[in-house]
């Protein structure tokens, strides 16, 4: 396997992990540069990694002749213009959800990937989780006949910062986009219309920021299955990550990932512990995969599992559950492919 | 405790259920009559259960001087006029649900009950079943801090007869009905819209009788808490009846039933048998328990748990379900009381 | 079915469940009579359960030509000789675990019995218990192939009075009798040697008492399979009784059978209340069982499922096992039959 | 972290899993060579995981003087000598288990490493599990009171081949030994007296090679309380591995690791996928912190978690299990220390 030279840019939360992924656990990803724009942060990441260059302006990598392919950690609102700068500059990209807030530019930026011919992927890590591919898989091949209900359960274990919430998109868009790209991945037909219900119940401070911590989704997919999903900002017990698919032969959940197989049984009666507390620990696997996964298909020159349209899709069916809320009425899709 | 007599009003399925657990299990309830209108059919019953009298019309037993209480186990479209001859005669009245398809009958029903004094229950055994009890009793002792997502999954082993389904009013009253009033008993909040999506996904015959098969509905109560609940026919693994109840300091959830405690581990895994199969099995105890009660109230001159009340209101939630189901729109509950 | 009438010898624990059970859980059973030393306890229990006779003294049962059967629930020590006069009177006995402490007299018992052409059933309700029936059935029809290990796990919630311990036999005979004879019932082949290993550690009054409250046993059968099972006097989670029959094709376990089927989760992990209490309540519907199937026996003059030599066998068992435990080497069987 | 230099004798299974670890997995252990008399496989192995040097003789790496430590996979009648001669070199020693055949020899062998003061660590990976250490860390903080039961559940997917058979020492010192270890981790109690019965049930080809394949032992430590193992060659559903520790104020159980956290539901009941199948894919985690754990003993100059002294009372354990086995009857450990 060859090596592949790598640009990362954004060094929050999401950027370290990749980070830690791309310098330890895959061998053949050289990860050369990372940006961001305190160059404070920059440095600390790139020390802790060993990675040779950092830069507080992301130009310098898009602009840096070695690099094959970049990652994208910014902010949402960054996306789009990175995602533009560099296929034009025939990087191959992963980019972290969502795309964008705004279809228009995420139309335009999908053409521009395509023009340049460079590999697209995006961050919707929960589809190379092992359970939930074991899901996709026994429905593909048939286990559960006719999917009738899909219904996925995504609460997090506590709300992030008010700040984050202010820029995240909403809730829709921030959280359950993972659900909505996750129900196209096992349904397997596009969603053609829905309903959305929330409501302020965590914090009233999210609400105050405009955004709701609570909310169940309906969702009418174009082959006649029904879905629902709710998301919560706030499971006390952990992070509650819970899938179900039902349909004329049977029934699969994938549960939840327990933190251990221990139970302690005493006069209170059976325990076991909370779960693993966020989607760093579940999903460690599945970011890495992710990963590995996107520089195979740079390799092979193969058709990336999650592309642009998906990030596309996931979008178009966020928008609408928002507005869904708003005006408190279904609403259809609209494909905009 | 003095015994009561008592006078069952149809001989089918569940009234034969009624009269087994009258007949065997409840010392004090003196089973004297029943009446259907089949008489051969009643005249089995009567006999299996050593019920004295049998009739094929129902007035023999509103005219009986000496009993105290009916159980109406007849047709739905049978109810009222039953309830309000009973009512008159004085008796008091265990009805199984719903009550009526029609709002504006069961309001005059229930007037006239008001009126003659006597105890009215209403057949939600559910109410009854100690698991779900279990969960209320946790949500009313705040195990669970406020009640955000009230989650039930109802979920049949088969369809009933094409004939059953045409008078069934449709799966909200027919069968979610059972689930509507579950969310008010555990939310104790009223239902203020309701949103439905549903489709025929496990026989076309229930589509051309004019019903669907497997739905999905959103609620959302007065207290600002939301609920799910999706229905099916066919669950081909067996009675599928669970409840998850979420809310700000954990969640509680009541498990099916299981068939037995047996798990058998083989080469292809891990294997447990499928449910219980129907209702009969898994509600035994929750029917049996509503009857001791309907009668101790009686007994005691005490309020029913599930009172006339409560089957206008999941009435109404149902109706509404039905009309957003075929407006596709979210309904306002009518508040009739 | 006609009727079955029967006279009770024993208004203990053991006695009162009986009673209950005949008076109102099988028609055809007419509980006629019930004796017991204490006249006072005797005339309670019998007016609670509508018994026409009491006694203190048992001849006067076994002396009524109208009764057909007896249910000995009297303390062990005065088995036999009940056994002995009631099967010379002709009447069919169910007579509770074990028979007796003495091989001997537990011998001439079952010639009496055998002479006498009567029914005999001991009371090793567990057989009758609808899980471990599942286990058997399962073990019957080749679930696991050739049984290698069968473990038993068998702990009372709590000791009993110290009292009691000083006239039950010890542990051997008392509590893992029932195990032993779970033993041959699943594995249906007999045990040929026994190694018991085992202290004080619950209650030191239990070891004054000449007892041990904590036992592991390991079983060697005919047919080369190996057994180990563990008692405690004292499990501060409630009743713990499981069941794991491993084999060449797998493995069945019976688990304990839960109070309900919530489940909560809080932010210290997710919670099962304690199991059911006792054997009350865990084996309810076999103790139900074991007396239809013994009436069952009477009326279609068939052979009871637990016979006079189920009973020797596992005091065989019990008593090596205890020899066992005092000489600390595995002990042969002694094949008295 | 400063770099440890190492070699690997011993380039089999475990050696190539220890391999990849020091390889892959820990940055600062530099694999600087392996010996394995069979040349060209370690060759390819040195090649795969890019080892400088290897050779044919183990002398080569004990002659080096820039190597620190050594990881001893060799074949079991090799050990000692290795050990000895690495000792006297002063190099640390990480050696799998068990240490030897022979009790003389390996009180040798410690005392070697005494003198030459160099970090002896044992191979008992399973002490690094996460899940058993729960189990141990909640044992020591009394969340179970005083432990009266240990049980010990340890059965391999399928035999090993007949040749490993003839040189493993037999099921007590080489496949049993892992669990006599966790019994004295978890106790913390030695070992006092041992009863072992076993026979051959799975391959009679096991039995003609002088070693049995199913095994129960009853251990009896020091502080009062009971312990019981069984093992078997052959678990069809996939490697068995599961604890249960019963005291005074409840139980821990650490269950198996479900491959996958999928549950499919049929018309046949519920089912879950087969256990992970061996040793490598269960104990993964605790390979890699075994030896993470043992470089920081050489770092930090500490004590490693699984001393000299451990392998040799486990070793104990397993001989007196031995001749329990052959002369029917319990043993009491010989205390050579």
């Amino acid at each position: 396997m060859k090596d592949i030279k790598i640009g990362l840019i954004g060094a929050g939360r999401i950027g370290k992990l990749h980070a830690e992924n791309l310098a330890s656990q895959i061998p053949n990803a050289k990860l050369v540069a990372l940006a961001d724009p305190e160059l404070k942060l920059a440095k600390t990441v790139a020390d802790n990694f060993n990675i040779p260059y950092h830069f507080d302006d992301y130009h310098h990598i898009i602009d840096h002749p070695e690099i094959d392919a970049v990652i994208i950690c910014s902010p949402t609102n960054t996306h789009t213009q990175i995602i533009q700068e560099a296929a034009n500059a025939g990087k191959h990209i992963f980019c972290e959800k969502p795309i964008d807030f705004d279809l228009d530019r995420t139309l335009k930026s999908l053409e521009i990937i395509k023009k340049n011919g460079i590999k697209f992927q995006v961050g919707f890590n929960r589809r190379f989780d092992p359970n939930f591919q074991s899901v996709e898989n026994k429905i593909l091949q048939g286990d559960i006949g006719d999917l009738h209900i899909l219904r996925i359960t995504s609460r997090d274990p506590a709300p992030p910062p008010i700040s984050y919430i202010e820029v995240s998109g909403g809730i829709f868009l921030d959280m359950m986009i993972h659900d909505f790209d996750m129900a196209r991945y096992l349904v397997k037909s596009e969603v053609v219309e829905v309903y959305a219900a929330g409501g302020v119940m965590v914090d009233n401070a999210i609400g105050e920021a405009g955004d709701i911590d609570t909310a169940t989704v309906t969702l009418k997919f174009a082959n006649g299955a029904l879905g629902t999903i709710d998301n919560s900002r706030q499971a006390v017990y952990g992070y509650d990550q819970r899938i179900e698919a039902f349909g004329s032969k049977g029934m699969i959940r994938a549960e939840n990932v327990a933190t251990d197989t221990c139970i302690v049984s005493n006069d209170k009666g059976s325990h076991q512990p909370p779960l693993p507390h966020f989607f760093l620990d579940r999903y460690k696997s599945s970011y890495l995969t992710e990963m590995i996964k996107f520089l195979l298909c740079i390799e092979n020159d193969s058709m990336p599992e999650v592309i642009g349209n998906d990030g596309l899709k996931a979008m178009e069916i966020a928008l609408a559950a928002k507005e869904s809320y708003l005006m408190n009425r279904p609403i259809k899709i609209k494909n905009t492919t």
